[in-house]
């Protein structure tokens, strides 16, 4: 059965998700459209921050160039994995922190909702499992969007992820599922 | 002797400083003038976000505020504190550095250059030990802005010690301290 978040708003449609996987380097969104049968990929991508600039600078470049994807698409929402505090690598965690705070704020700022996926969601939407492995989502996102080869790169195709994660759950709860 | 972080910019005058300790819940912020003397506080306040709403507007709210202050008093440049990956309070840190990235946007988006000053730079230039406590900063922060009484609330405070922080270092770049 399909994961709905508590705090997930059905009056959203889903006919236009904007998938982002964020991170201060790079960015990958991800713009998936309904269609009667499959979801249809229209366009995934990556915005890169410039190395060398100050966090200001470079939160700036995330946010302006999300604002890009959301003016040119107007998805009706925007999904996003969850971040969660890890000892495993805080100071990644923590710049990561900066970025989605800055690419949450020009979502706002736009006017579109964000719904948030923990990683074991999107797991388990795609695949069954929330344990799947980085084989088994690449494999459910090529059978889901009908591709002939794996999406690449990585940060795309997580965008593409938690883009599909929240297509279904998005359709389950409009289906009564 | 005050310490210069290395990113400092010389180019930034010290006319006024805008101070700011964020946080998701209260990002407190601080006005700073220069004087031929002693630095004249201007303002000091607190931005608020509204709990219950989503994480997304929070950092809106938190983002819009700072541009609000950015834009009457117009700062030469924002002083705020670094934050640090910590193992004592993870989940505080993540929300935190979300907040962060948001008003680290709104400030560059508004054309602001930020510097950032960790706290032991702020303690030490305030009472001269990096160890110092938090009663210190607060009688240095009284000492410097002639008041008859210790500044609240605690996050006004802080922004008003990371604006001094920088006026001083900025000072010590012009004077060739």
């Amino acid at each position: 059965m399909p994961v709905v978040p508590p705090h997930f708003d059905a009056s959203v449609r889903p006919g236009c998700v904007l998938g982002v996987d964020p991170g201060l380097n790079r960015t990958g969104y991800a713009i998936l459209e309904r269609s009667i049968r499959n979801p249809v990929l229209r366009e995934g991508g990556v915005i890169r921050s410039t190395q060398g600039l100050s966090l200001a600078e470079r939160v700036l470049e995330l946010g302006r160039g999300l604002r890009e994807v959301i003016d040119e698409f107007k998805p009706q929402v925007l999904a996003i994995e969850q971040v969660f505090s890890t000892t495993k690598f805080p100071k990644t965690a923590i710049l990561m922190a900066h970025a989605r705070g800055a690419l949450l704020y020009a979502a706002a700022d736009a006017g579109i909702p964000v719904v948030h996926y923990t990683p074991t969601q999107v797991k388990r939407l795609l695949t069954g499992s929330g344990k799947a492995s980085k084989e088994q989502i690449q494999h459910a996102i090529r059978q889901e969007l009908a591709l002939d080869k794996v999406l690449e790169p990585n940060d795309v195709a997580d965008a593409f992820a938690v883009a599909l994660c929240h297509y279904h759950s998005a359709r389950a709860v409009i289906l009564g599922e």
